[in-house]
């Protein structure tokens, strides 16, 4: 298992966890032994292991297990509605085997997609884009749509959902590859490679009459370049800052944010778990389009093995991954 | 008149302007003369002033008339709507006579309230706090409010108003005799004074569960130290920054507008000329209550003379007046 050696600094590095192995305890009265198949690699990690407050979870200790979303299948059962095989989701940690008390633990239906899609698409990072464009920033049609870090996890959902309900969408990822893949295989109007520069002049550009909807991922520059160039009446839906998760010091606020005024605009926040009785809902509604070939939810293996989780957090920080990143456990 | 000189660094000096007679020029067909009385002296005006657009009203050029709302009375007219004596509004100057055309000059009606008023607690002023209160915070009965810049010609009358609305009102302002004054004579529920420094804990202590809105006219700090306690779905309201418009650079963005995402919140710009056809109808409310007694419109006359402008608009950043201020024209 992997647990938490000491706070990092910027991008974590391998010498922030402990790899350990120790022997597992005996199961106690109803518990379920899981067999743990993927974990997700989330930019909100960042965020559990930091100093002080920062999240809306309580932060890990040092020493802690790396708390982790995962799916796997019950290998042991204590519990009558759960038998040997079938797939679950809980925040297993980033571990090989876990013991978790039934309530800790969610079916999945893989009639909707498999395993590991439950942590993608399927998962809090597409149920996040799901309620976001529908629920918060309430796309309408013909409306101009900038969403951050569109070749990520929710953005990659995000962009697509806001094209379906008429949006012109316009995707801000980094690098050119990024850039054209989510045009290509996305379906994104248009994209912005934010490392070649001058977002503001870029948006300007393919958004002359302004932006309805900013759905943001990342925070930062980009924030600040979207906050520029905002349609009087725009809503900006704050999702993620992953610009901002590896500053030791306080966030980088968005200076442009006196334009809400100019356009009399609205900033929002939301969190997926206050959506939690509609998850139901939203993940069939997923699954219906990825079955009829209307969505896509891309996603990379960025790691094999337990021992990898560490490179892999920092491949998912250094940007160059498509979509929902993945560590396998099992090879 | 004033004119301006060069572009102000920080708070403005008396080289910034420039102040000239200059010969009257003959009235054109349906004109007015216009004497003013008093002169706004108002945070936007360092937004006018700036180099770059930094305001909803395009920035001045080096040279030009000193931009400023002001009250007078009809002197000669050229228009069959008004007889020489008439009081009027307008976007006048920093003058003591105007030649404008009628289409610039808006009737005050002085039943309402005296003209000095009709720039402050029933001018737009005034009339930002009443949209910002009713229309875009909307403050509901046992909500925790809190306003900022409470002292000032917005805050002083958004307090007021968030109260009569049934809401728990704080104000933050600068120094102890105006938070005395703002319980006292305005009947806040609280006051903190933001230079004796500890805002975040002094809010902690006063809104222990959070507060519900925020009507914010600073920026900065102490906006920062709001967003960092606030309650589960809570409305931010942006009206004003005046910490930041003396800045050269960037402003500084709310270091903790991520809380919008931990506390599901949201952070409104509005501007008041979106709610122009309804300018009648405030300033009638704004009339009744200050005709029962149930609102009070403070100002406070901080320079006599046109001479007395720069010196008078460097006061109004130094921060010690109460409530509206202003610049009387004629002594």
């Amino acid at each position: 298992m992997v647990r938490l050696a000491r706070r990092p600094h910027g991008v974590p590095v391998a010498d922030d966890f402990h790899i350990v192995s120790e022997d597992l305890r005996d199961l106690a009265d109803g518990e379920l032994l899981v067999g743990v198949e993927h974990v997700s690699l989330n930019p909100a990690m960042r965020n559990w292991i930091r100093a002080g407050e920062a999240s809306s979870l309580p932060g890990l200790a040092v020493g802690e297990l790396m708390r982790a979303e995962a799916v796997g299948r019950v290998l042991v059962s204590g519990d009558e509605r759960y038998a040997p095989g079938d797939p679950v989701f809980g925040m297993f940690g980033v571990q090989e085997l876990a013991i978790v008390a039934p309530k800790r633990v969610a079916p999945i239906d893989e009639s909707l997609g498999p395993l590991s899609a439950h942590l993608g698409v399927l998962g809090l990072q597409g149920l996040s884009a799901y309620f976001g464009i529908h629920d918060i920033a309430r796309v309408a049609p013909g409306e101009t749509v900038v969403v951050s870090g569109a070749a990520g996890a929710v953005g990659s959902i995000a962009g697509q959902l806001a094209t379906r309900r008429g949006g012109r969408t316009i995707g801000i990822v980094g690098g050119p590859q990024k850039a054209a893949r989510i045009v290509d295989e996305l379906g994104f109007a248009a994209a912005i490679d934010h490392r070649a520069g001058d977002v503001g002049g870029q948006l300007e550009a393919l958004a002359p009459d302004g932006i309805d909807v900013v759905f943001d991922n990342v925070g930062g520059e980009v924030l600040d370049a979207t906050l520029n160039q905002l349609a009087v009446g725009a809503r900006v839906v704050l999702c993620g800052a992953t610009s901002q998760y590896n500053a030791d010091g306080p966030m980088r606020g968005p200076t442009n944010y006196f334009q809400l005024v100019h356009r009399r605009a609205r900033m929002e926040g939301f969190l997926v778990m206050d959506h939690a009785d509609r998850y139901g809902e939203g993940r069939i509604a997923l699954g219906r389009m990825l079955a009829a070939g209307e969505l896509r939810g891309p996603a990379q293996v960025l790691g094999t093995g337990i021992d990898e989780f560490p490179a892999a957090l920092a491949a998912l920080f250094g940007g160059d991954n498509f979509g929902k990143a993945l560590l396998q456990v099992v090879p």
